[in-house]
């Protein structure tokens, strides 16, 4: 990391005391220098520096409002292909992103604990503002509380996302209809296995990588295709449980197939030795499209002309035989109702 | 508290477990229920109830968009007058309304401690509902987290606010003028002396209150004045601490007089007793106001017809005999120099 910006990180670190302290938390003289010596040069834009206690930002000039907010309490914090930075970003990102929304500005308010080293919250940082920029999105207010007791865990960060949905969207659960594709953007299970795989320092011959990824590309490759009815991250409780939501909140079926659904195999290997099912593990840099079926093959094709979305597929299609229930065909031909993930498997896993 | 609402609450504490447990945090059936059964029925809002990643609303007529966020962290979370809650609620909407900003919209974001009475998450919930409702703003969209370890911290929130600035509204640092009178909306000091006095379990012969409260309605009193150039709300730092940034922003000096400055006197013996400065403890319901002399009558005048801008009042006046550095004229008539808080006085105080 110190390979990015090392003269910005020396300066940073030679002026600010090495571990996080209390002090740094209680709004006075040494949380300002903290947020202008660290926050204000890494995540530049005009409109943090004016340093208010709210940003203000010029109203879009067409289309409606996006939201959305996420908490982010990964343990580690850092794991191999990203760290909360990184995740922190794209989660409320991609959020934005599946309800059809151009990502706009972000709010960072970090929780950090009293004794975290800074030249990780300077990685930290680093990485946010990284991904920032290649999200097109601008950091513009932000908070810092610092609390005591519990240093093993560095920091948590919550993002809040502020996108604008054009006027032709209208990506809702509500919106599928039977005969619709079920689109997959890649690979499932790799968030979660890299973050289990790094708590317990398990061993593999290759290191797994999280997904962690900005899902802007393939979102804007597609977005002004007619007959795309949702979008969703299979994020906590993995595709499975995406599926199952989408199930319930249309009244349909999403039926997908096992054989088509594309899984890594050192997440395989590590998920078997977990006794986890992969399709239960969080993803952050996939997402679930569910398409009419004349542009599902363009939905597909345009995705894979993307860096994230390069092994897009369809799954599975949608029909009416269980209704509000998610089904998947399994490799030997058999049907199993996939529900909500009900026993915790993974926990702080983002 | 459980006379506001006996019957929603027993229904609530009927259907979930009296304790929250790290499967309320991983996005599965335990997460879903916790949102469907309490935090939907108390938030009631059409928006919220899609359940969405993301909260998709209307964009303003006219005026630019105003994004704040803040984290709360307080402990304990129930203190004499509120609790982190409408803390949470205020805090933020209170931080847009500083901007000039009509607050519209609140997201939350919620990291439970594991082992955390529900009935205190509903404690919780129910008070963020009705400072909401009061605030005139919907708890949109929102995330649940839990971590493991620290049961005694109960819970953090972290709320973020979008609200709407109308176009003849820009209150900046910037906009403040030599011959400026500055207005504190009421006594300063309350809520971190009560938070103290409950950390400590003090015994005063009063029970000192949390000012905690929406500053809505005395910001609407006067905000289609013409001459209001700056407005901040005093919180963690204290006035002191505000009166310096505002001085170091506008590069001009706040002077204000220490007779003029109403400290209630529980407040005043608490902060005596452990040694604490008043001007730097944390307000969570007051406000400074920099604005044009013609105009300090009428502006006072309109606050004190409020419920939290009854003690309203002048305190100082914008000179420039210090640049860019805030000053006090105590009861002696000695000048002193208001610097930012230094050292940490009162720690995770909201």
């Amino acid at each position: 990391m110190s390979k990015e910006l090392p003269q910005e990180w020396k300066r940073i670190l030679d002026r600010l005391p090495q571990v996080i302290e209390t002090s740094h938390g209680t709004g006075g003289k040494m949380t300002h220098e903290l947020i202008e010596t660290l926050f204000v040069p890494l995540f530049r834009n005009p409109t943090l520096a004016t340093l208010q206690d709210q940003a203000v930002v010029d109203t879009p000039a067409a289309g409606r409002l996006a939201l959305s907010t996420d908490s982010f309490v990964v343990q580690p914090f850092r794991f191999p292909g990203g760290n909360i930075g990184d995740l922190a970003v794209h989660g409320t990102v991609n959020d934005l992103l599946m309800g059809g929304a151009t990502p706009l500005y972000l709010t960072v308010a970090f929780v950090l604990m009293e004794g975290m080293a800074l030249k990780d919250l300077v990685e930290v940082t680093q990485s946010m503002a990284n991904a920032a920029k290649k999200a097109k999105v601008q950091i513009v207010t932000g908070d810092t509380k610092v609390v005591e007791g519990r240093s093993e865990d560095g920091l948590f960060l919550t993002t809040t996302g502020l996108g604008v949905v054009p006027p032709w969207v209208d990506w809702r659960p509500e919106c599928i209809l039977p005969g619709d594709a079920v689109i997959l953007s890649g690979t499932v299970g790799d968030h979660g296995a890299s973050v289990m795989a790094s708590r317990y320092e398990m061993e593999f011959e290759t290191q797994i990588q999280s997904d962690t990824a900005c899902l802007r590309e393939v979102v804007m490759a597609v977005r002004d295709l007619q007959g795309i009815h949702c979008m969703r991250d299979p994020t906590r409780g993995g595709l499975a449980t995406t599926l199952a939501e989408l199930s319930a909140a249309s009244g349909l079926c999403l039926k997908v197939r096992e054989r088509d659904i594309p899984i890594r195999e050192d997440v395989r290997g590590l998920c078997e030795v977990l006794g986890l099912d992969p399709l239960y593990v969080a993803n952050e840099g996939k997402l679930v499209a569910v398409v009419a079926p004349e542009v599902a093959d363009e939905v597909v094709r345009r995705m894979r002309q993307t860096a994230v979305g390069r092994e897009a597929r369809v799954i599975g299609e949608v029909d009416a035989t269980l209704l509000g229930e998610a089904c998947l065909v399994t490799e030997l031909g058999a049907q199993r109702v996939l529900d909500l993930l009900a026993v915790e498997q993974l926990p702080r896993i983002c």
